[in-house]
């Protein structure tokens, strides 16, 4: 079988023949129907900081996978050949799909243990279980999870784009009234179909609203500043976006209204499974720019040029 | 009696002759033996900004007391005349001893309810428990009820002037193991009477030690910004001292190392009990300087130049 394998910083993408994988103890091999390309990908390829994370090489890349169980190795009674599977990417040791030692989804098939599977419901179909994963997960944590978005609460979210648009949409459809800070006049756009109570180019212009949650998915600093000066006493914000990475605040709103500021990254398969549930309503659809496995190069292009709309997944021909 | 009055702002403090206080319904009589003078009496002094605390005026001021109950009133019956009590300084509805509608120990005598009354046990003394219901309740409610220090974590303390001192011996008598910053060379001679496992002039010096929880009492904006860094993982960041209100900080630690920063002010009576419970031990015993109720305005005026080593408490002569 073919597989965009990574070779070295600075390196495009190779296609490679690579061996068909078979299923040890613990492991599944699961068939790739989805794959989706993270800008995290991108970093990947031009910043010789990541090497570190491929210890061997050449190396299958994508972390951002559901597909179907084509064998089952020993002592997973549990699945089976058939399964729908979404793969949540983070290992128990650390590792992760697309990385270290596990080949990801820019190959057709790959390995996976009880770590990444969770079960992928018939309604949700293959490329929005993909984007779940990764794309998802990490919104889905960081205002559900870590901000504790509910029914009653009043939450806001900075930036719309990508995980913004999830996490936005995720605490609308559980309940709780969204207001939307985005720059981008065309992303404000979106503010009826995620559903929001009220859209502003920033976040601050609902400081009458005493919002108990504010997650942001921007961060470029003056985001976390204006978060800070917005919420109501006792309030949360979480931090997922690094956009620019200094931030100056004032630190007589966190005392006087004893905030908490939490620092969210990834999630976990809990996440994945709740995620999932959530999302057999049918009504989180966020933008999705389908393309073929040979795309996948042309894809990280204009990752890397920036301004895409919508999560790139390759789509994979059933076999 | 005589008590010291505000009446308004940039005014001195009058010594007035006012009325017995007389135990009504929901309240005890208590006669002050103790009173702190704390830096927030010099702000409410001189900035117009409090005089909304003030709806009636004059108003005795002194909200850090200690004492005996001299009389009770009506359905007060677990308390007695002779108790020695604490006065935690917030009643239930916001309002304070010394501000609002409710006269403080810079009088002989006082109103309190069940919103301020705690046991003071025999074993500390009136100077100390007094200290205790404001410095030390603000003190432990951050390292303690909100940072949850406790044996076996590892504990940084920024600033180790009056609230620093307290809040890094509490968690030193706890059984954390504590490390102390400190700019002034003269308080880091205070690091063996405290029970420090190290200390420094900036918290950044035990980056290696991966510090569980950081409590800055100075907040200079620098010790913010050192304290994220310094962090490890999950770790939990907690502000107090309000020395400088601007912080410009690496949100990078925050979101890669998961961490959760928050602000801490005043405490509860619960939080009182429990430092009046450690205070038995007779280890906390930080700096104090005894004064007269006619020395009052005098260590006022030395609060406002700044510079002063220890809490001063006016003591009362036994009726």
């Amino acid at each position: 079988m073919k597989a965009w394998q990574f070779t070295g910083t600075n390196q495009p993408l190779e296609l490679n023949e690579v061996a068909e994988p078979h299923a040890g103890p613990g492991q599944v091999v699961v068939e790739v129907r989805a794959a989706g390309i993270c800008h995290s990908d991108v970093t990947a390829l031009d910043d010789a900081g990541w090497m570190p994370l491929f210890p061997e090489l050449p190396r299958t890349m994508g972390h951002e996978n559901a597909g179907v169980i084509t064998e089952v190795g020993e002592g997973m009674d549990e699945w089976k050949v058939g399964d729908r599977v979404g793969l949540a990417p983070v290992m128990s040791d650390g590792d992760a799909l697309g990385y270290g030692k596990w080949d990801g989804g820019f190959g057709p098939r790959l390995l996976a243990t009880n770590d990444n599977l969770v079960k992928l419901p018939d309604e949700v179909s293959f490329e929005l279980g993909a984007m779940a994963t990764d794309a998802g997960l990490t919104a889905y944590h960081a205002i559900m999870a870590v901000g504790g978005a509910k029914a009653g609460m009043k939450v806001g979210v900075i930036g719309l784009g990508g995980l913004g648009y999830i996490g936005a949409r995720v605490a609308a459809l559980s309940g709780a009234e969204v207001y939307g800070a985005e720059v981008n006049p065309e992303t404000r756009k979106l503010a009826d179909e995620i559903g929001l109570a009220g859209i502003a180019d920033s976040i601050d212009a609902f400081k009458d609203k005493n919002l108990d949650l504010i997650v942001d998915y921007a961060g470029f600093g003056t985001t976390t500043a204006a978060a800070i000066e917005t919420l109501a006493e006792f309030g949360t914000f979480v931090q997922v976006g690094m956009g620019r990475l200094e931030a100056t605040i004032n630190t007589y709103p966190i005392i006087i209204n004893q905030l908490t500021i939490k620092g969210s990254k990834s999630g976990t398969k809990e996440d994945l499974e709740a995620l999932y549930e959530l999302m057999k309503s049918g009504q989180l659809n966020p933008p999705i720019n389908l393309i073929t496995q040979a795309e996948i190069p042309e894809a990280i292009d204009k990752l890397r040029v920036g301004g895409v709309v919508g999560r790139y997944i390759a789509m994979y021909e059933q076999a």
